[in-house]
């Protein structure tokens, strides 16, 4: 499958013109912004990736005073039917359990997003079992697709349809979170048993790494369980790979409810110029399977970090992402995503907040310096 | 000069006690916070750091609930008469201009500390140009040792009364902050053109290291600056090895008002069980000294990134410790610190907020599982 094999004619006409309402971030922008940082009262270049960021999120905004919050992170969860292949330490059930437990607030993404002021979101793209009380709630959002997908290692995940509907779920909460809401950044968190399984397939399958680069412990796996997930991946590349004819073949054959509902939603907020925050290895194949449905929507995201599951330098790699973070963390959930949202915060107060050389009247450099 | 050299018996008795004072932290409520954190809703382990560092406040703290804030970012600013010899971008005068900055809220550091929610103070060392205006400020404490070192080039920086008054200071005011007002977080900052030379002569001396493997661009001299800088730690390093009989003589003679109270800071900081986040090259210089005057005050201790200058590796690895950020920081003042300020918090936040895989009702693995 080459990357511009053109897909089926049977995507819809709303994905189309969503993908194709995509702007690449606008470089006169982050140059303005570039010459500002130069003013302000530091060594120039010395913060580093703070500065990079800067420049990132003014060539989004248009502005070269761009704003670094308010920040929502999407917690999207489903179910996998590869679970039944024994590749996952938890039981299926542990979705929807997860799922509660963001609702009352003792997760951990719900602890960090509440340190650094940030909302957090949950969606239900397919839930296979939904503990009791589990429902109306203001921050829980129903949107299933079905009750999980089905085992890739026997057919197809879900149908094309399927597929098309988890994208477009994405791109309409990102018209309402970018759009109605605000929110200037999203953060994307998921949950998901077997989740790290299909995500490695799908990074597999669209960078042509081999089963075993992209392949970890995910949520633990003792060495039985791990020769089960890298078993499991290689059969689904070889069974599928024949007879796929375009990405959304993929997509629908080794993805995710809650991944695709990702990439739709990377995708919509890279329209609505809003920043696209990548946590691990799972969030990250959402932002490549955005990038390769919307090259132009690469330039809206960034990689809050680095994890220990070998997919995740893999995909950051094809998206030509640095990641901000490397705490070895491999939770998943919008964990990393979140602890990075500071950081981004802090690259757009420094150009909107900081003195420059001359407002504070404090002395340049006293020659010619390397930079 | 061998670590346990004795120190001459001029050292004031109030330095000894409080040295002695300081007990490291308690490894019984790390292994405490290690079996709650055990029983978390997430797969053993998998917050990677941010999991050290909540453990490593349980043992600070002694409580397997501890809290990462409030925060506190010490600037300490002085001057050093070794920036005549031409090894900085800048001219001395830019110290006591960016502490007036500091004081009005438009520096780096201000903006980053307001973004995470803590509080600046500025010490005056021996700053010595002060700009017209510059003095009574509630955030500004004025505690000058002189007016600036000496150039070591030609001379001890200081005398010893001198380096054991800096130190003091720093002794002082951690009681001050940690003690009286409750800060369980000190975040390590300085100013002072030229520190850089003095942090990397002091970082040479005290770990045998030669000059060029210290030495950096600092603010950003350029080659003609380099090489002097290079050279003026080799020279200051030949001139005064000869004559020393104590760590007290190095820190005298290649030292810095500045970074000599801020190991004063961080001994008193230990002292007083509060965590001391180290910044860049020069707080790493503070942290070393108060290491090697005091090797139990390194428990207290947390680097809060890497930086390009190549000292900064010198030191962190001196002492033992792992970086949390490695964002490409170079600009000091407690920047960096301030960024990792948001982790810390978090760690303790997620021991003292998370349920339990028991209290929420969420499934543990399904069989023996590797960690």
């Amino acid at each position: 499958l080459s990357d511009d094999a053109p897909a089926r004619p049977d995507v819809p006409a709303a994905i189309d013109e969503s993908i194709a309402a995509v702007e690449p971030p606008d470089p006169s922008w982050a140059a303005r912004a570039a010459a500002r940082q130069g003013r302000l009262t530091m060594p120039a270049g010395s913060l580093g990736r703070l500065l990079d960021l800067g420049r990132q999120l003014a060539a989004i905004q248009r502005t070269e005073r761009p704003c670094g919050h308010p920040a929502l992170v999407a917690v999207f969860a489903a179910d996998h039917g590869v679970a039944e292949a024994g590749v996952s330490a938890y039981p299926s059930e542990v979705t929807g359990q997860m799922v509660a437990n963001y609702l009352r607030g003792g997760a951990a993404v719900n602890v960090l997003a509440r340190r650094v002021g940030a909302d957090v979101r949950v969606v239900d793209l397919g839930i296979a079992r939904r503990p009791d009380g589990l429902g109306a709630h203001d921050a829980f959002l129903e949107r299933p697709i079905g009750p999980g997908t089905r085992n890739f290692l026997r057919g197809p995940a879900m149908t094309r349809a399927q597929a098309f509907e988890a994208v477009r779920v994405g791109l309409d909460l990102a018209d309402l979170w970018a759009g109605r809401d605000g929110y200037r950044v999203l953060a994307l968190g998921e949950m998901g048993i077997g989740n790290t399984t299909a995500a490695a397939a799908l990074i597999a399958a669209l960078t042509g790494a081999p089963a075993v680069a992209v392949v970890g412990r995910g949520t633990g796996v003792d060495d039985r369980g791990y020769r089960r997930k890298c078993a499991a991946v290689a059969d689904a590349l070889e069974r599928h790979g024949a007879d796929v004819v375009d990405v959304w073949d993929w997509l629908s054959r080794v993805g995710g409810f809650e991944i695709l509902g990702l990439a739709g939603l990377a995708l919509g907020a890279s329209r609505r110029r809003a920043l696209v925050v990548l946590d691990g290895l799972i969030s990250g194949a959402a932002g490549l399977i955005a990038a390769r449905l919307c090259p132009a929507a690469t330039g809206s995201m960034v990689a809050a970090h680095l994890g220990p599951e070998p997919g995740h330098r893999v995909v950051l790699d094809a998206m030509g992402l640095a990641p901000l973070l490397d705490l070895g963390l491999r939770l998943g959930e919008g964990t990393g995503a979140t602890l990075a949202l500071p950081l981004i915060a802090s690259a757009a107060d420094l150009l909107r907040d900081m003195a420059t050389f001359d407002s504070a009247g404090v002395s340049g450099p006293v020659g010619p310096q390397t930079e």
